[in-house]
C-alpha cells in the first residue's frame, strides 16, 4: 500500500532497474523470481533470469510484470540450476526491445557470461561507435551491451581480470551482477549511485539491489556492498577487491525519497523512518493550520504520517485509489474527458467537505496530475487545499540510471514554487529545503556543499560524474541502461 | 490504497456483485464500463454490459477484470446504444461459467430483455424445478435466470406488471436492474439487504450499487432506492412505486464494515467515517497499553485510524503490501515453502522492532492468513501482539448474496475467543461488541433486538428471509446470484 | 487432395454441417474428435462434442477447426464417459454466434439432453414465435434450438414419445443425433436429403454423416439409415422404426456432385466413382477438340479423369494449389489489386502455354472465380480454354441444409449458358444435363419427372417440402440449421 | 495440391529455406510476403521481412507460416520501404530459436545491414570458433551469423569488397540475399546448389529462389543466376560480377525430383514437366502389369501421370488426403493406436478393391509411412500392391541445406532394396536408375561420372564440397543454415 513507483503514476519518475542473483541454491531459479517480484516497483516492463546447471545456461526473458512472467511451472522448469540472476527492468513494447531485456547473455571464449545492470553508463554511445568500427555487432540498443563487448575483447588472465578491465572504460552508475559457469560477482560503481547488498540463505549468497528482497524469502542481511566494491562468489565462498581508484560517495538521495520500497534497509537506515523523518522536518519548516493531513496515494504516505505527528494535526486517507486500475482502457470521447473521469482516485467526499487540507506528496515532475488531485480535492469541498513536497524542486534530468523528462519538461526547471502553486491551484506550496532534507536523513549540519553526502543532481545539477555522451551531443543516446 | 475485498485477500468474506445502469446518454458503454471499474471490489471475475439502440441489444460479457474485458475500442463500439446496464461478479473459469456472466439476457415476446443481479434469491432451485418440469430451458445455472423465466412466462399486461408478478414469487435479497427496449427498471427486495442508488448525470438517470460509481463519472447523487421499491425510468422521466408488502429495512451491516468502498456513502452515512467509528468505538471497548496501532492492509486502516486517533497510540504502517501481486504464480517447492515466503506482505522490521503493536481488521474468517501475519510481525521482533476486530465474530454463513465458506468452516462458529486468540498467536484479542457496532453506526442504544436495524445474520444466525432451498436440503445448489 | 468443400472455395456452395456418435466406447470422445476430423469438410468453422460419463454431461464447443478446437489432452480429458456426440458447423465469429455452436444441450425434467443436426427446418421461425409467444427462452439463434423446447415442453412417456411428437411438429431437412442419459437416438427427415449412417466398431455403434468417418477410426460400416427412419441405441442394443407418414426419397443429389468426401459411399455408390461418370457422361454429352484436360483444383478433379479417359485427352495438373493458404491475410493495396495476385493457386505456365484446355469444374456459382481461373489459364499461354461443368447450372436458392447465395446472386438465374460463357471468357461452355446426371448416377433412363430420384430443386427449383417460413416472408430467417 | 514438402510428410526430406528480396516497389513489404507465401513450401516453421525505408531499417520476424506472421495490416504498416527481403526456414519452437529467424540483421560501421540465407555452411563452426577467440558476439546458433560477422570485420573499401571478402572465407552452399542501405546483393556459391533467380515487376528487380514467387505477384521471370555469380542492384540498376574461382556447376537434384513447387522453372525446364518424364523412364525402366496407377499423395502426383501415360494404364486417385490435418492433435490412447487410426489419408476403398495397384512415390527416407501406406491400401482389398519410386535409393546425409536424417538412419544405406520391399510389403519395388534419372533431366548419355551435372551425393556419396567442419568431427555442429 505504501508502494511507490506504481505503475500507473504516470507523473511520477521512474527508477530503471532491480537486480538479482543466487549462488548454490537448489530453488535458484524460483527465488530470484521472488527477489524480482519483491523489487517489482524497479521495473516493471520487463524481467528476465539465467541460469548455469553445471553444464548449460539457461534464459527466459519477456516483457510483462514478474507474475505473469515466470507464472507457469514449466517456464520455471526450463531454468535449471543452482545459479541464477535476474534483472527488472522498463522497456517500450515491441519486436526490437525484446532484444534489450536483461540479463544480457553472450558465449565468450571461456564459456556463457551473463549480465544484469540497474544504472546507466554516461559514455556508451562513444564506446559503442569504437566497437562498431572495429567489427562489432550488436544485438541490443541498451548501454549495458557495451560492457559485454569490452569483456568479451579483453585479453586477461581470468574472468575477473577482463571484468575489471572492461569495467575500467566506463564510467557512470552501476550496480551490475554477471555471471559465470564459475563465478558471481557483483560490482557498484566508484561513486556507488545505486544500491547493491549482500545477503545470505543458509549457505547460499545473494547479491540484490534492496533488502525487501531478502525478506521475501526469509533470507539473512549481510552487509551493503560498498561504492567501488567487488565481490566475486565461487564455490570457495567470497571475495573482496576495490580496483577503481577512490571516490567520494554518492548515494542517490532520491532513493530514501520516492524509488526505494518503505520497508527496505539502506546503508543502514529504514526507508519508511527516513520518508517519516523527511515529512516531520517539512512540517517544522513549512507548518500550516489546517484539519486534515492527507497524503497522495500512495507516494506521499510515510512523509504524511511524519508530517501528522509533527504538527499534530489528524491524518486521514482524503483520497482513495482504486486497486483494479489496469493497463490500458477505453479511449474516453471528448464529452466524456469533460466529465473529469478518475479511473485512480477518489476524493473522499464526506471526508474533505468544509475542511482546509494538508496534502502531502514526494515530488512535482512535469504537474499534471498533482493540479488534477487539487482540482478532484477541491471539486469534493476542501475549504482550503495546501500542498507540502517531501523534496526539494525537482529541476533538473537524471543521467544515472532514473528515467525523467528532459530537464525543459521539468516543472520546476522554469518556474519559480509560487508559479508552481498557481499552476497546480493550491492556496500554499512548500519544498522541504535541501539542507532540511540532508537533516532529516541524520546530517545534522545539512549538505555538506564541498563534499555532497548524496547525489542530488536532479535538485543541484551538480553531476558528480562527466556526462561524455551528452556533451557530446549525441543525438540518439543509447537505451537508458541499468536499463 | 483503503479498497476493501482485494482479489488477493484469500480469508475475506467476498461481495457477490454490482450493478449499474445509465439512461439516454451518448456514451452508454462507456460510462458504464467506468461505472462497472468503480465497483470492481463488488465482483472481479466476470463483467458485462448489455446496451439497446433503439433498434437492436448488443451484448458483451468475458471472464476477468472490468479493464481487461472493456479495453478495446472495438468492444466498446459495437456497444451502440443510449441505453445500458452492466454487471461484476465472480465466476469460476470454464466454458460453463460463462454462460453465467450477467447481464442476462433473452428475447421475449415483447422482445429483447436484460437482468443484473446483486443479491441471492432463497427458494430459487425450488422454482427452477417448477420450470423445467414445465419445459423451460435454462442456460444458466444462476438463481437470476429464474427471474428470466418468471417474466418470460408472465401474463402481465405490460412490462412491469409482468416482472412484478415474477419478483412475488420470489425470495432472498436482490437489488436487481431490467432493460427492455423502453424502460430501464431498478428494484430493491423489501428488506434492502443490498444496496441499491440512484444518480443524474445532466438529464440521463443512473442506478448504480454505490455512490463510488457516480464520482467517477461526475455525476450527481439523488437518493437511496428504499427497500421495496420500484422504479421506472423511461423517456419520459421516472416513476416510483412499492409493488411488494411492507417489511422491516433490514441492510447488510457487513457493507459498512468491509464490503463497500470507504468512499461511497450508504444511506446517508460515509462508509470511512463508520469505519473510522468502529474503531474507535474498539479503542475504547477494548484498549490495550501499546506502542503502534498497525492495520492489516487493506481492510483494517480507517478502523486502524479511528482506533489510533482514540487510544492516542501513533498509527504507522507496520506491514507493506506489495502492489504488483499477479494472479497465479510459481508452485513453490516444500523447500521454499518452509521459508515462509511472503509475496503479498512484509513486515516493516525497522519499525516493529521490540514494540508492542496492535493489528486492527474488519474479521477472522478461516483465521490462517491472519495467523501467518501474527507470525511475519513477531518475526520482524514485534515485543507484544495484540488483534482488535471491527465486526463481531463471524459465527454464520450468508445467504443473501455474500461468498461466505460453510457455517462449518468458519473459525469463529466452533471456537471460543479465546481459543482464537491462541489459534493466532496474539497476545490479545478483542471483537467489537454487537450493541458496540450498532452503537457506531448510530444507534446509541445498540441493537434492536426485536426489531433488529440491520442484516446481522452472520454474527447473530438471525435470518430475516426464510432459507426455503437449504431447508428443503438442496444438495447442489444454484451458483450464489446476484451472482 | 480430392477434397471437395475446401475453406478457401470462396465461390462454392457450403454444405453446413456434419454430425457423429458413438455409443458405448471407452474412448468416446477421442473417436468423436476423429471422426469430426475426417467430416471437417461438411463445416470448418465451429465444432462441439457432449459427452455423458453415467453420472454427468460435458462439453466442449468452439469456433475453430476440430484440429484446433479438440488439439490438447486436458480438452479430451474433460470429456468422460462413454457415450459421445459431437458435431461440425458453420458460423460467424463472435460472442453471439458461439452460443449456437452444437450440440445444443439441456437439463430437461427426465434429465440431461443434447442434439446435432445437420439440415435445415423450414418453418423453425414460425414455430420458435409460437413458443416465444408462451414464454419460451432461445439462448441461441439456430433452427434446432425449436427442436429442444419442443421436446422440453412434450408430454409423451418417455423420451422417444417425446422426440417423436417434437419432430411431427417440424418441416424441412434434418439428419439429427439426440443423447440422453441412456440413449443416442438416430433420425432421418422423411425424404432422406442430408445423409446418415449407421456403423460399428466391435461392441460399439456408431451414427454418423458419411462413411469416411468410419474409416478413420477402422470402424464397419453396417448400413445407410432410411429416409424416415429412426434408431434408438441403448445398452439392450438398437431398434428401429417409423415414425412419421411415407414419403418419397429425395436425397439431395449435390452430395454426390461435390459436398461429400469421394471416398465415401452412399446409398451403396462410391462418391468417387458417381464424379468420373459424370465426367464421363459430360464427355459423351459436350465432346471438344483438345490437348489437355485440367481440374479445377480440388473441386473437379475425379470429374476432369472421367472426361478425360472417356475423350482419350490427356488429364494434367495445369493449375497448381497452394497448400498453406491461411485464412486471413494482408489487404492488399489498389497497386497490388492490379498485379492479379494468385495467392490460391498458379498456372503451371509450362505445361498450358499453346495448347487447347478444357477445364472441368463441378459448378458455377456467382462466377467470380471460374473468372479470374479462366483468365490465368489464358494468361499462361493457353490456346483455348473449354469449361466443362460437372451438374447442370445452378439457379435455385437451397432451403435445405446448405449455405447457398440468394437466387438472384446465382449467375445461372438470370443468365443464359452463352451469357455465363461470355463472362467467364471460355471459348465454349457446358453444363452436363439433368437426365445426364441421372444417368451418371444409375438411373438409366434419366429423371423421373413424376416422382425425381433426388432433391434436384437447385436447378429444377422442385422444392419437396414447402417453404414455411421463406413463404411467410419472415425478414430474419433463422441460422441456417443442421446448421 | 501438388504442392511437395508439405509440413506433415513426416518422412520426407525438408528443403531448408526460401529467399526473396525486391528493390525499390511502394508495396516492397507486401510484395516480399507474397514472395515468401509462394515459397512456403522451402521453410514452413519461422519467416521473416527487412525492409529499408531511407532512413531507418525495419524488421518482422516470428515462428510460423508466413500467413500467420505477415496477417496484420498493424504488422505490414511497420515494415516501411521500398527495399525489403525476407525469408522462409524451418526452427524448432521456443525462445532461443526466435533468434535464428532470418534475415540477420546488424548495425555494422557503414550502416545497417541484413542477410537471408538459404543453404548450410560446411566450415561454419571452424569460423565461428575463430571468431570468438577473438571478441565476437554471437546471437543465433546459425551459420548464417558467421557471414556477418565476418562482413562487419571486413577492411575493404565498400560492401561488395567486404561481403566478397567475407564470402571467400566460407564454404558450402550458399544462395544469398544481402540489403543495405543502397544494394540488394544475390549471390550464389560457385557450385550453385541452390536455386536463385532474377525477376522484374515493371522497373523494380526482383531476387528469389522460384519462379512461382514470381508468378503470385505477376512478375516477369529474367533469368538465373548463374553458379558463382553476384548480382548488385542500386538505384543505378543491376551489376553482375563473378568473385570466385571457377567450379563445376552442381545443382541438387533433389529439387527437381521434390523440392520445388511443379510450377516453378529451373535452369529452363518445367519442374513438373521433368518430374512426368521422370515417371515416364520409370515406366520403361520397371514396368508391370496392373489396373491403375495410383500417386501417393502429394509427392508421387506428376511422376504418377508420367507413368501412368507411359504404361497406358490408368491414373486414379486411390488414396484421398484429408486437407484439413493441422498440427498437434490428440494423443491416441493404445487402444486408438491399435484402430490404425488414419487422419492424413483414406484409401478410396471402391476404387482399389481386388485391383493391381501401382503407387508412386518420389522417395523413401525412413521407410516408416510408406510401410502404413501399403498396409492401408491392402486393406482396402487391393489384389497386388507394386511400388516405383521416381528417384534412385537415399542412402547419403545431406551436407547443403536438406534437413536430412544421419545417414545411418536412412532405409537404403544398410539394406538392399530387395530388403526394403519386404519391410515395406509391397509386391515389387523398384527406383529409378542413376542413369535413368539424368537421361529424364535432359542428359540422352545419363551422369557423366567424371564430371556430373547434378549435385546427387544423397544416392552417390560423392560430395562436392569437403565437409570441414564434419571431418574436424564438431559435436555441436551449427543449426543447418539456410537455415
Amino acid at each position: 500500500m505504501l508502494q511507490p513507483a506504481h505503475p500507473f503514476d504516470d507523473d511520477k519518475l521512474k527508477e530503471e532497474c532491480g537486480v538479482f542473483g543466487i549462488f548454490h541454491h537448489d530453488d535458484a531459479a524460483t527465488l530470484t523470481a521472488l527477489g524480482l517480484h519483491a523489487l517489482q516497483h524497479r521495473g516493471q516492463e520487463a524481467s528476465g533470469i539465467v541460469t548455469y546447471d553445471g553444464a548449460h545456461f539457461h534464459a527466459h526473458r519477456d516483457l510483462g510484470l514478474v507474475d505473469e512472467i515466470f507464472n507457469a511451472p514449466s517456464v520455471i522448469a526450463k531454468l535449471k540450476g543452482r545459479i541464477a540472476i535476474g534483472h527488472n527492468r522498463y522497456a517500450t513494447t515491441g519486436d526490437t526491445m525484446l532484444r534489450n531485456v536483461q540479463p544480457l547473455y553472450a558465449d565468450l571464449s571461456f564459456g556463457g557470461f551473463a549480465v544484469a545492470h540497474n544504472g546507466n553508463l554516461t559514455n556508451a554511445q562513444t564506446l559503442r561507435d569504437e566497437l562498431v568500427e572495429t567489427g562489432a555487432l550488436f544485438q541490443s540498443t541498451t548501454d549495458t551491451e557495451v560492457i559485454v563487448h569490452l569483456v568479451a575483447r579483453g585479453r586477461g588472465q581470468n574472468i575477473q581480470d577482463r571484468v575489471i578491465a572492461a569495467l575500467q572504460k566506463i564510467e557512470g552508475a552501476y550496480s551490475l551482477l554477471f555471471l559465470s559457469a564459475h563465478h558471481m560477482i557483483g560490482v557498484r560503481d566508484p561513486y556507488g549511485f545505486r544500491p547493491l547488498i549482500l545477503g545470505r540463505l543458509h549457505g547460499s549468497y545473494i547479491l540484490a539491489s534492496e533488502t525487501c528482497a531478502l525478506d521475501i524469502i526469509g533470507a539473512e542481511f549481510v552487509r551493503d556492498i560498498d561504492p567501488g566494491e567487488m565481490v566475486v562468489i565461487t564455490q570457495d565462498g567470497i571475495t573482496s577487491s576495490r580496483p577503481f581508484e577512490n571516490a567520494p560517495s554518492r548515494f542517490c538521495v532520491f532513493e530514501y525519497i520516492y524509488f526505494a520500497r518503505p520497508d527496505s534497509v539502506m546503508n543502514g537506515s529504514s526507508v519508511y523512518n527516513a520518508r517519516k523523518a523527511i515529512g516531520a522536518q517539512l512540517a517544522i519548516e513549512s507548518p500550516v493550520a489546517a484539519d486534515l493531513i492527507v497524503p497522495v496515494p500512495d507516494s506521499g504516505v510515510p512523509a504524511a504520517i511524519g508530517y501528522a505527528e509533527e504538527s499534530g494535526i489528524p491524518f486521514d486517507f482524503g483520497i482513495i485509489r482504486n486497486h483494479y486500475v489496469g493497463r490500458t482502457f477505453i479511449e474516453p470521447t471528448q464529452a466524456i474527458r469533460h466529465l473529469g473521469v478518475k479511473r485512480k482516485h477518489n476524493a473522499n467526499r464526506a471526508l474533505l467537505k468544509d475542511k482546509r487540507v494538508v496534502l502531502v506528496d514526494d515530488s512535482i515532475v512535469r504537474g499534471t496530475t498533482s493540479r488534477k488531485i487539487v482540482e478532484m480535492v477541491r471539486g469534493a469541498g476542501a475549504a482550503e487545499v495546501h500542498m507540502r513536497i517531501s523534496s526539494p524542486p525537482s529541476k533538473y534530468s537524471c543521467f544515472y540510471g532514473i528515467d525523467t523528462p528532459s530537464t525543459e519538461e521539468l516543472l520546476a526547471h522554469k518556474n519559480s514554487v509560487s508559479e508552481i502553486q498557481k499552476f497546480i491551484g493550491v492556496d500554499s506550496l512548500s519544498y522541504i529545503s535541501l539542507d532540511g532534507l540532508y537533516h532529516a536523513l541524520g546530517f545534522t549540519d545539512g549538505r555538506n556543499n564541498s563534499a555532497p553526502q548524496f547525489c542530488d543532481a536532479c535538485f543541484t545539477g551538480d553531476y558528480p560524474v562527466t556526462l561524455t555522451d551528452h556533451l557530446r551531443g549525441s543525438c540518439q543516446p543509447l537505451k537508458g541502461s541499468g536499463a
